[in-house]
């Protein structure tokens, strides 16, 4: 993927740990029987963090949502610590609040803080027993190897069929001081997230009270995850989190002023860059896609178009068979969830090898085939929609439906 | 598929001709490259038919759907013959409305009907230019081997992705006379219901009117092909029509009494048995699923948690892979647009093997993995889901999501 370029933000490396403060650990504890792979990370903060979140709107929610969720109303919004285990979701089982609560238990009694100041995530298969083993025997070393440079093996340690670690953060100005956000995400299946999404942490050395965290977090996932689906299906167990510890100086966001303004950008690059690596490495995934629907009534009709056409399978299918059959795309822009007038629709289809128009005012019209599948030979394909009836546009992004996803799927658990 | 035992009503062969008064063809005119394949049929009745049909709600139509709509205002719900053709949707292309009224014309001039009694219906690519010189030279021939043994030919020419030709037959009786009622279905991908289906066409000798036509058939369509899903995908050309010529010489059904309870079972049973040759026959499907969900408060909760899990990719690859991972099972359910407590939750998973209960009150419990397998490794997979909370129910059908459904959808214009 390529990162599109924001005047006045750099990128930086780092991750979860490029904010001043923060540091990061991940090891397998033995939840995940390859030992090779990390199945435990964890972040933390010496000094206290605002905190928000936001949760999947799935009726079956995780423990560890549902664990989350009550510290950080207990604290007004207070953190200190993250910890994370791949491999089982620990949900829908018999003692799945039991083992979330004492896993924050465990480390902060090592770490030396309460156990509310914990915010605890879990991915992987839902319905296992859950054990608490495995966690009393990997804190110890998990919080005594700590460091700066442990956020790759926390990157790694949210991992399930993702095939790369994502991380990014940036580095930017507010009232003069040097700030920085960075971030780790999961994701590759079961992604259709619906308020939240697939897990996700972030962080930040910039100061900003907890409610305008909350308002933040709340915008930037409606037009960043939100727009994000994979294969339609949301899971139990998604999360966002964003911790500022305040440590870059500047004084307090709590308004909607220009600071926050800055601030939020910043998390929008951070978020936006992580939708489009999770979209890119969707399960079974060989091609990225991106649609943006221009030319609506509101953003609501534009967001419900472009959603609409990344989450069909036919055109998923489509993109992965190389196949210009665009019938598909005016059939999925049809059955979108808003009202506009389908007889004034273009469709093009674009890639880095070019664009091809495929249909005006909606009906297909004469192109290049040769052409065409020249355009979607390429592993980055656009498609470009333009209702010709207002002002406002949205992206949404996917990813092809291949025989790796039926593979992977129809044999997660092994 | 083994067909259910419904008392008072009994199979017969003969489809779309089982009725008294219906004669059918189907041929190739040319539409199709491959001239072993039909790609036109058609069905007629020498005596007038009241008429009912719905509709893709999808805001993208075919021409044909626009043509036929027009045509029963017109008529108030009177026809006398169906024309219809596959490999070419003829929507969203320049001359669609154009063709399909030619199309009715030529066929009313060759039988000596009016354009108005037909009714016209296309299948296949989206967006490709229609020409009416297939139409003009295979009318005459079509028109001309009409008869009552046609109905083969013609369940033939509406097949796409088809790998085998879908017609069900009921015979019964009302005010003492014989009466039947037949039909054929196409379907495979591209389904997933609103309002209407894939394409569907049936026949009665029973009399009723079209008001009561009309009536049955959006009950009916609520409970047999708007639970069937095969990919999420609403079809831009979906349409269902009952005509009832009413030679059976009962007296018309013009209330619901009595005779219209019998006539809508018979409705019933054969959009039911359609309903699950289609789910069956899915693109590239292996095997057939049905979700049953009980205990709700009430039939619309029920349908729409039966519905999510049919729909669900994750559960598709589940069956296909023979990997009983019911916690997606409980996601889907979870993300189901209802309310109801996710807490009091039963599911279990059923085959002609046997019967494996995995979640009881929303938790997983132990069950022998080598059994569940064996359960699995049968064609037909029921999911049971008992929410315990009411005593409605309902039912949703669908299939699995295999290498074959990317494979056909990848290069599906070829």
């Amino acid at each position: 993927m390529t990162m599109e370029k924001f005047e006045g933000y750099s990128y930086l490396e780092g991750g979860i740990c490029a904010a001043e403060g923060f540091v990061a650990n991940g090891l397998n504890c033995g939840i995940n029987p390859d030992r090779e792979k990390n199945d435990l990370g964890m972040v933390y903060s010496e000094a206290s963090c605002n905190a928000a979140a936001v949760y999947t709107q799935n009726k079956v929610k995780g423990a560890p949502i549902l664990v989350t969720q009550k510290h950080l109303e207990k604290t007004n919004g207070k953190a200190k610590a993250v910890i994370v285990n791949s491999k089982n979701a620990n949900t829908c089982n018999a003692n799945g609040i039991e083992v979330a609560e004492a896993t924050c238990e465990l480390l902060a009694k090592e770490i030396g803080i309460t156990a509310d100041e914990v915010i605890v995530a879990s991915t992987g298969v839902i319905g296992m027993p859950m054990e608490i083993g495995p966690f009393a025997s990997g804190i110890p070393k998990l919080v005594k190897g700590l460091s700066r440079e442990g956020h790759e093996e926390a990157a790694k340690a949210i991992m399930t069929t993702d095939t790369v670690k994502k991380e990014v953060a940036v580095e930017f100005i507010i009232q003069g001081k040097k700030c920085r956000l960075g971030g780790m995400a999961k994701g590759s299946g079961m992604i259709h997230p619906n308020m939240a999404t697939t897990l996700n942490f972030i962080t930040t050395d910039a100061a900003v009270s907890t409610e305008m965290l909350k308002k933040a977090l709340g915008e930037i996932v409606q037009v960043t995850y939100n727009c994000l689906s994979v294969d339609g299906d949301t899971s139990t167990n998604d999360m966002v989190s964003v911790m500022a510890n305040g440590l870059a100086g500047n004084n307090e966001i709590c308004e909607e002023n220009e600071d926050y303004r800055i601030f939020k950008q910043a998390l929008y690059i951070v978020m936006l860059n992580m939708t489009k690596m999770l979209a890119a490495d969707g399960e079974g995934a060989s091609k990225f896609l991106e649609c943006t629907c221009s030319g609506a009534k509101d953003r609501e009709t534009a967001a419900a178009v472009a959603k609409s056409v990344v989450r069909s399978n036919l055109i998923k299918c489509m993109v992965f068979g190389e196949d210009a059959n665009c019938g598909r795309v005016l059939c999925a822009i049809g059955y979108a969830d808003a009202e506009f007038d389908v007889e004034k629709v273009n469709v093009e289809l674009a890639s880095p090898a070019g664009a091809v128009a495929t249909y005006r005012g909606g009906v297909a019209i004469e192109y290049s085939e040769e052409f065409a599948a020249k355009v979607l030979a390429e592993d980055e394909i656009y498609i470009n929609i333009d209702l010709q009836q207002g002002d406002a546009s949205a992206k949404a992004w996917g990813c092809d439906l291949t025989y790796d996803y039926v593979k992977i799927n129809g044999d997660y658990r092994s």
